[in-house]
């Protein structure tokens, strides 16, 4: 394929899988030129190509524009879960996922570790290692409860690209986002009280219900615009909901993003029916265009949002460091964080408050999501070149996690076939309370290479193998 | 003071506090040389001393034994808490308490953290150092949910020291031993449930009752035996106890080890109601006499016990590192800790397994216990001589905290006004879910320098003060 070629491809699929709508300016000549490292002429015959197709329209002056196309119908369908309260489900799958999470000699697709081979992170392991090294019993004795007053600050800064107004004494710094979550829910239920979620929602937070013999209401979300606030709406009225627990931005597992206007509407109806939101945003910071969306919490007037993130998604898992702004609940989510693990690692916290306040922070992020995007785009390319033409993928608007819908096919059966075929995927009943999404799973995409590549040739196999199985049986 | 009257002390405050019972041989003349750095005569003149003076007698050829005496009535008295389950207070103690754990320029003498300062931790720093500067992916990802097998695999070697037998997929690593214990109580019980408790007892799992909705059952306890198992067998027949949580060896706050056959009736009283047990071995290595205790859980032949430790009081606090043998409640506490906070930081357990495996934490061990045991002789002199006659003081056998009896005196009024004096203590209150020991203090003895001596002189003044108010109030 030549250069220009490739720039056109990677546009369309960006086009195609709606990053651009109808409308949107494209990027310029200059950028594109810095962004796949060719010649501006290669970027203009790129744009030629895509305009004689008809996906974009020079405009004198302004660059080129999107337009308005019969996009293919390759998103995943609205989410129908059953509308009704659930215990959780599906531990052992969770177990099985997380316990593989250091196999050796397997291509993990399964898994929710961001790329940590960027240079960009040098920096924090000089930090780390320098802060390590020297003896000091301030470092070595227990932390505060909240957190280094370093870290929170940061955060606190941080938070402004969010259009959320922290102070540093809001934020409770936890081991890992899972903590704040946890911490969030145990905060906001007693046992048997019903939480509604978005669905497909991620594991962990699920099994978090479970542990604490809550009910999940899975209600019916969008791969574009999130929960459905209608049926919220009447879920609400119906049933005794405690909270409502949503990833609205970068969403794990599907990708999108809430619209803003949605997002208000949120806090509006959370206002009225008086009842508590968890935002989880771990991936918020992972946009891949600027800025990065808003948070659920920006427009919360009354301390009714429980924002829980960290540094899972954007720096090193394994720090385990996270956090929580638990707003009017302060007082009972710090008991439940003293009890949860008492103080948090302190050399972490200080090494990471370094690396933010330097600077370093908001440029390993715009490397990685480069690098995200880009292999979005192969992805996407490679799924449509070897998955059958009836599947449906996501349109991950950031972070770096992909959700592909194989019409009917068992992938709980699909994954187990992989993994003796040395390759690993999540599958969709992980995450839903009641194993629902059993035709769906999610990879990972922070690689896009050659053994990626060639995970998913022995998945397209072993889809044309299983569909082959099943018509014979029928 | 001369040298041989500095070693007749140190030896006579181990008689008085009971390091040696009544037949007990002492140490030899040489090894005293050794731990004192002084010469054999020196040695040989104090304990002519203590000869004389009825504490010890010669016997040939076999050293020097010590002597049956009326001890000084310095215990503390047997606690008799309310006989009845009760929820647990006492949260805005314990969260001014770990607020300040940070605060500059003030004597932190309330705080659980141990001396740091040993060079023994050098080779700790410089594998913490390493192995966060190298970048690894397999380092980076989020760890297996039971923690590194490296680690796990040393834990299950080092239990040997306490009788104990794990493998090492019985152990599970957790962010610190806090989150050990709030694991094994959230594994047992649901809210409402009563759990037996020694009284005093840590404030942590104490917390952790209250986070859970649980009602505490507080036990008399017998400073040198622990928890009274006649008063135990009464409240299993009396009430629906679904654990006993207890700190069985080196106790925080009251440093007594319960006996063997106390420990094994234990066993037997647990198995006999069939409840779990939540044994908190957090102090159990540090021993100021080798071997080590013995765990109860090394006579527990059907996985009731529940065995919680970590690396907090032997290391470094900050790093957040414990675990828990679960036994038969494995699969459950692998639940709660997948919720609680996920995967265990990877680097801190790597490093510490290092430690461990190449014989610096035993090296290390012997050097803290050493200063702590020095500690303890120095600062029970220092109590004799400048606190009232009247006060009692517990008789350690490991670890660094002292709790000390003020007979009426408000130990929570004592440690707000010597707080306003740059020093800081552990008000009884917090050992307590209803608030007793308001008269008894904890304090740190990990230091036993100038600053912690005027620390004392500083206390002393102030009892003299509030016992003048009270009498002249009267
Ligand atoms: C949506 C979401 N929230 C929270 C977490 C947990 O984050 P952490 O690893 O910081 O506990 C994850 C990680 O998989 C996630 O995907
Ligand atoms: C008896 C006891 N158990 C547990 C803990 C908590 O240990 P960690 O700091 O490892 O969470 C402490 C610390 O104060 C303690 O004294």
């Amino acid at each position: 394929m030549k250069r220009y070629e490739q720039v056109a491809q990677a546009l369309r699929r960006r086009l195609e899988h709606g990053f651009y709508q109808p409308g949107d300016r494209l990027p310029s000549i200059r950028d594109l030129c810095t962004e796949f490292a060719v010649s501006v002429s290669t970027v203009q015959t790129a744009y030629a190509e895509l305009e004689a197709a008809g996906w974009v329209a020079a405009r004198p002056k302004s660059g080129y524009f999107a337009l308005a196309r019969n996009r293919p119908g390759t998103l995943p369908a609205v989410s129908r879960p059953a509308q009704q309260p659930l215990e959780v489900s599906q531990w052992d799958q969770v177990l099985a996922l997380v316990n593989e999470a250091q196999e050796q000699g397997c291509l993990l697709l399964g898994g929710g570790s961001p790329d940590t081979t960027a240079d960009t992170l040098k920096a924090l392991r000089r930090g780390l290692s320098r802060l390590y090294q020297r003896p000091s019993s301030e470092q070595d004795n227990y932390d505060s409860l909240l957190g280094s007053p370093l870290l929170r600050r940061q955060l606190a800064r941080l938070a402004g690209a969010s259009g959320t107004v922290l102070h540093e004494d809001d934020i409770v710094i936890t081991s890992g986002c899972q903590e704040a979550l946890s911490i969030a829910i145990r905060t906001l239920t007693r046992p048997g009280d019903v939480v509604a979620v978005d669905s497909p929602s991620f594991y962990g937070s699920m099994q978090t219900l479970k542990a604490c013999g809550l009910k999940a209401l899975e209600l019916p979300t969008d791969p574009q615009t999130g929960i459905s606030l209608e049926a919220l709406e009447l879920a609400l009225e119906q049933w005794p909901i405690k909270a409502i627990q949503v990833t609205p931005t970068h969403n794990n597992p599907l990708g999108y993003t809430m619209p803003d206007a949605r997002k208000r509407a949120l806090v509006a109806l959370a206002q009225r029916f008086d009842v508590a939101i968890v935002e989880d945003d771990v991936y918020g910071d992972l946009a891949y265009t600027a800025p990065r969306p808003r948070t659920i919490k920006s427009w919360d007037d009354d301390g009714r949002v429980l924002l829980c993130s960290g540094f899972s998604k954007t720096l090193i898992p394994s720090l385990r460091l996270g956090w929580i702004a638990p707003g009017r609940h302060r007082d009972q989510a710090l008991h439940m964080k003293y009890v949860s693990t008492g103080a948090t690692a302190t050399v972490p916290q200080l090494a990471v408050a370094e690396f933010v306040e330097q600077g370093y922070y908001e440029r390993h992020l715009r490397q990685v999501v480069r690098t995200y995007q880009r292999n979005l785009d192969r992805i996407l390319g490679w799924i449509h070149a070897l998955l059958p033409a009836d599947c449906a993928v996501s349109r991950p608007q950031g972070g770096f996690v992909l959700w592909i819908e194989l019409k009917g096919l068992d992938c709980v059966r699909l994954n187990e076939r992989l993994r003796l075929r040395g390759v690993q995927v999540a599958p969709g009943v992980l995450f839903s309370a009641s194993g629902k999404y059993r035709d769906c799973l999610r990879i990972n995409i922070t690689r896009a290479d050659a053994e990626l590549y060639a995970g998913l040739e022995r998945m397209a196999d072993e889809i044309v193998a299983m569909r082959g199985e099943q018509q014979a049986s029928e």
